[in-house]
């Protein structure tokens, strides 16, 4: 029987070598393509350019990407799995991780040398998402909580017991009544001095914590958020450590737990509901490295007013949204993988002549439009990430506010962007990328909460938007400046791909946005709204705000990263990538009409550009997925492999 | 403790009378929305719009939903059951499915009376839509293909034992190797005169029927695409009964069937694999209304060449694709239902001044535009999918051409815009619409096929494309026309808000759009590329043709719809959303700056627009999805009733 490449090689007529790339990638004949086959070939050096996109931790990498080859349970699947069986190998999933965790990184790296953990969680194999999303709750959120919060006590007492599983933590901060606004959450733990006691109170049904991962079944501790009064005043939102169950898995006293019931996919991850009766628990339950309660019934703080506390007490979640970026990065390269070695084998006919010959599905100028722009994004998200994670590493100079805000872009462009790709993936591949064993459609399923937890992408796009107009405030952006008529005029594709028009093109984009906002706002409040109302009735000019900022910003750290690249075929290759990113982004927004950015002819020709650099980067398209670390079959989806010979009876 | 109402109660300062609707529906005053409450209030008469939207068969839809309210057994979900528990159930509710259309329709309706078949089918009240899907296999694809390809004899044979379950089919047209590209099906039936039997064979592993519905473990028939082959003549693809499983439930001689496995999601479908070794049926097993085998051995058919027999034997697939529209309005409605209904219940803030108070996230500008946008596609695809009908039903004036196109059009939109509604609804419930009992998540993961079987929605668009473009020579189409220099200037909301307008524009799009593609493909065969290679190459520009006619087209349907509305203020308000319709592909397309059609003035002008738009129909938002018959807690989804009180501990 025939199988899928001799099948390919059956009906060749003439290869087309893609060996061969200009430095400026441009002039590669590809015209030809449709008259022959094309192969999937290695277009340049794909070591050579993971080493150049994740340069540390090498060892440790190599290492880790064996344990993933090599343990079967590591990639077993849940799908088709019980409710219950499901949780089940999750949990024993998660326990193999974190023992990997123990063997390779130490919690206190979150901290001191968050690269390696970066290193590790790109080194993620899954095919059941739900392991890294349990690990995530428990190591990422729990145990990151006590490194960022706790006292040196209470460090050195819990975090070992975190790398261990000596208990299992969750995190409970989302009620039900109150997701994004977390300083206004209900729960309430008032200090009762005479007992050296914290009380714990739900006061309402909406003040339940709610959606908390682990909480359901697994976990025995939580940290939980929760005002503190001590006395009559209000101290703000601070963080307790809570037993939750005790030893034989019953609820302690006070607290209820629910289950929070079936879901759309992540099923392997037990979220559940916490209620609150009068639970007493210690004062050193308080996480107090940023205020505590003394034995003398005293609150102190060395940060004030309580409003600045609540960001440290929240800081943990900003690891959180680079790990939702990274696992984009992931998720988005097992798609174009699978999706783009189907598209290289299955041929396919789009028309009603049955005469005609069919031909590969990579060959048709939809599927090159539908799926090539994902790679762009995909590297440039990656490019993105690695600045953030640089950023991080950087102790000394460690600008609070510019991670934060770095991390609301990044994760928000990126789990959109995610989400695209992987409906695009999808789509892509029919019926074959619904069926579970080709990964998409599942990944997609289970990737889809990633746009609204760890901070909702609307939201956190308007606080990048604030972050930008009140630096705008502090040092004015350069005015909105057009093109010049002269420069309306270029229409050529080597200035509509350059960096410099393109770079140009985001930066203006920018400064008219912010603007823009800045005289809508000033105009509603002249007219009496008030600042709150002004906001949120502007709050779509604000968004494109937030994301005008955010795709700027990712251009500018792919470019720097290509520009880097050392090996020229690499980086060639990658600046029609570029190119492809963002030419898509001006395409797509018709601001750059509108505001007269550009001219009508430029957009013509950047409409007839798109399709021709998809096609361009098509021979190199799974090289380039194979330098993100993913290659090929390595997690078994059918289709990204001789998917005829597997079909046999 | 407070119910989610008396919560809104609680907090009110000053309801928003929302009762109130001018003629042209646009000078209610919201912009007092913010400082107060909004309440969810009807602002029509919904029964009335109902009885529009919905004319025929009136008893008979009543009778049903009275049956879908009160058997709890046809809404039962089905999340978090094993495979094997999944598709059990599924197929007892596809019985008591199958046993309601045997009480209320007949299959000869598909024919006969399309429309009672469409009100049947709207009447759906579905959780687990894997049931729906197995009656689609078994009565609309398997009984549909004897009903218009069966001789009489054969229908009357056959229809009987659909209709009563006496077998159970499925519809294997698809092959691994052949999804859209029906005519390039490798199954051959050689007839074998001696024995007056076919021979049917799979003569390759990409020959095997694949993902057919139904074909894992259900089903004991099948109709079989499969090229014909009588002496040494080809005759084109046929359909075939063949009896794939024994009384004992063994597939046959010759046939082997296996499992396509897990999906990540509509697991109650069996979906199968068939392949078939001289698997020998008797002559009569050709459906044989257009063309068959006399007892002489000699193939006869009125129609001819083969080429004209295939669109005859894959007729019914035109009726499936509706259906798929149908169900787009359908699964649109509860998403919105539900997620409005949460929006108007649910706070939030978004922002970080811990003073403000939060807002019901309806009030939000974003939040509007994310959700409102999806109720005027769905009024719109509503009445496209109206249009259709009757034009099915009637017979007389018949154009199977157009038939086929509109259904294309149609399936294309409404799938993709469906997938895009069920996104958006998903994200602004946040981790509620992950929760399954929620349904948007399910129903979202449940529906994401619809958008590549019956037919991709790219292949699907490019056949809509060649229909145009061939309508085109035989009758060309006004020249494109930008609007006039004092058009352009016309930026106030009455003019853009205008069926003339937006008419206008989306007519010159798709004229533009015609002589566009046209030249396109003439410079390209100009230039020695062959016919197939220039289409092929074209691909995205043809797509974009097929959605500019889709569009255009639902628009027209849409106007026409509202227009004939005999209620005023319920026609007021859909006004409202038929000018969100056209607005928001404007404001989506940059084709409209690009070639000049309206001004950049009108651009800014309409971006402003659409928010406003939006906010205007939010009053009515609720009753406007009342009026598509889901009301509200129907289905149970938690977050669409009284949230907090059921979650209650």
């Amino acid at each position: 029987m025939e199988s899928a490449k001799r099948r390919i090689n059956h009906i060749t007529q003439n290869l087309i070598g893609v060996n061969d790339v200009s430095s400026d990638g441009s002039n590669q004949d590809t015209s030809s393509q449709s008259s022959g086959v094309l192969e999937i070939t290695k277009t340049f050096d794909t070591d050579s350019l993971n080493r150049y996109l994740f340069p540390y931790n090498r060892d440790m990498r190599k290492k880790l990407l064996e344990v993933w080859r090599s343990e079967p349970l590591l990639t077993q699947p849940t799908f088709g799995l019980s409710l219950k069986e499901e949780r089940e190998l999750s949990v024993i999933q998660f326990k193999r991780l974190l023992s990997l965790a123990k063997e390779n990184i130490s919690i206190w790296d979150i901290m001191n040398d968050p690269k390696k953990v970066a290193a590790f969680t790109q080194c993620y194999r899954l095919k059941n998402i739900a392991t890294s999303t349990l690990f995530g709750v428990h190591y990422s959120l729990f145990g990151s909580s006590i490194l960022f919060l706790g006292s040196d006590e209470q460090r050195n007492y819990y975090l070992p017991k975190v790398e261990n599983l000596d208990l299992m933590g969750c995190f409970a901060l989302t009620e039900l009544g109150h997701g994004s606004n977390v300083q206004a959450i209900e729960t309430i733990a008032e200090y009762d001095h005479s007992k050296e006691e914290f009380v714990l109170n739900s006061p309402t049904i909406t003040s339940q914590k709610y959606f908390i991962g682990g909480a359901a079944k697994n976990a025995n501790f939580s940290v939980v958020f929760a005002q503190l009064k001590v006395g009559e005043k209000m101290e703000g939102v601070h963080a307790f450590i809570v037993k939750i169950r005790d030893d034989s898995g019953r609820p302690t006293t006070g607290v209820k737990i629910g289950d929070c019931g079936h879901k759309m996919a992540l099923n392997g991850v037990d979220n559940g509901r916490l209620m609150f009766n009068n639970v007493r628990i210690p004062r050193e339950s308080l996480l107090s490295r940023y205020g505590g309660v003394n034995k003398a019934g005293i609150y102190s703080s060395p940060i004030n007013p309580a409003i600045k506390r609540f960001a440290h007490n929240i800081g943990a979640l900003v690891f959180g949204r680079y790990i939702v970026s990274l696992g984009s990065v992931s998720f988005s390269s097992v798609a174009l993988g699978v999706s783009l070695r189907y598209a290289f084998s299955r041929k396919q006919f789009f028309g009603d002549d049955s005469n005609a010959q069919e031909k590969q599905l990579i060959t048709y100028a939809t599927h090159q439009k539908r799926l090539i722009p994902h790679l762009a994004n995909t590297y440039a998200v990656h490019f993105g990430n690695e600045y953030f994670i640089h950023l991080l590493a950087e102790k000394d100079k460690k600008n609070d506010k510019e991670i934060h805000i770095v991390a609301s872009a990044l994760k928000s462009y990126a789990s959109w962007a995610t989400r695209d790709c992987l409906q695009d993936a999808r789509e892509c591949c029919g019926g074959q990328g619904f069926l579970s064993e080709n990964l998409i459609g599942i990944f997609k399923s289970e990737t889809e909460i990633y746009t609204t937890f760890e901070g909702d992408n609307v939201l956190l796009y308007q606080q990048v938007a604030k972050f930008i107009l009140s630096e705008a405030r502090r040092k004015p952006v350069p005015e909105f400046t057009v093109q010049s008529d002269s420069q309306k005029k270029q229409c050529d594709r080597k200035y509509l791909t350059s960096f410099e028009f393109l770079t140009t093109a985001m930066n203006n984009r920018l400064y008219q946005n912010i603007a823009y906002v800045t005289d809508k706002l000033t105009e509603a409040i002249g007219n009496g709204k008030s600042v709150m109302d002004a906001w949120n009735d502007s709050g779509n000019i604000i968004l494109r705000l937030g994301i005008a900022y955010s795709e700027k910003f990712i251009l500018d750290k792919f470019i720097n990263g290509v520009v880097n690249c050392p090996d020229s075929t690499a980086q060639s290759v990658m600046t029609l990538l570029v190119s492809l990113y963002g030419l898509n982004i001006i395409e797509k927004d018709n601001w750059f009409l509108r505001y007269n950015y550009i001219s009508t002819d430029q957009s013509e020709a950047i409409y007839q550009l798109i399709p021709e650099l998809c096609k361009e980067i098509v021979p190199h398209s799974v090289s380039l997925v194979d330098a993100l670390g993913f290659d090929g079959n390595e997690l078994g989806a059918t289709i990204s492999g001789d998917w005829i010979e597997k079909n046999k009876y």
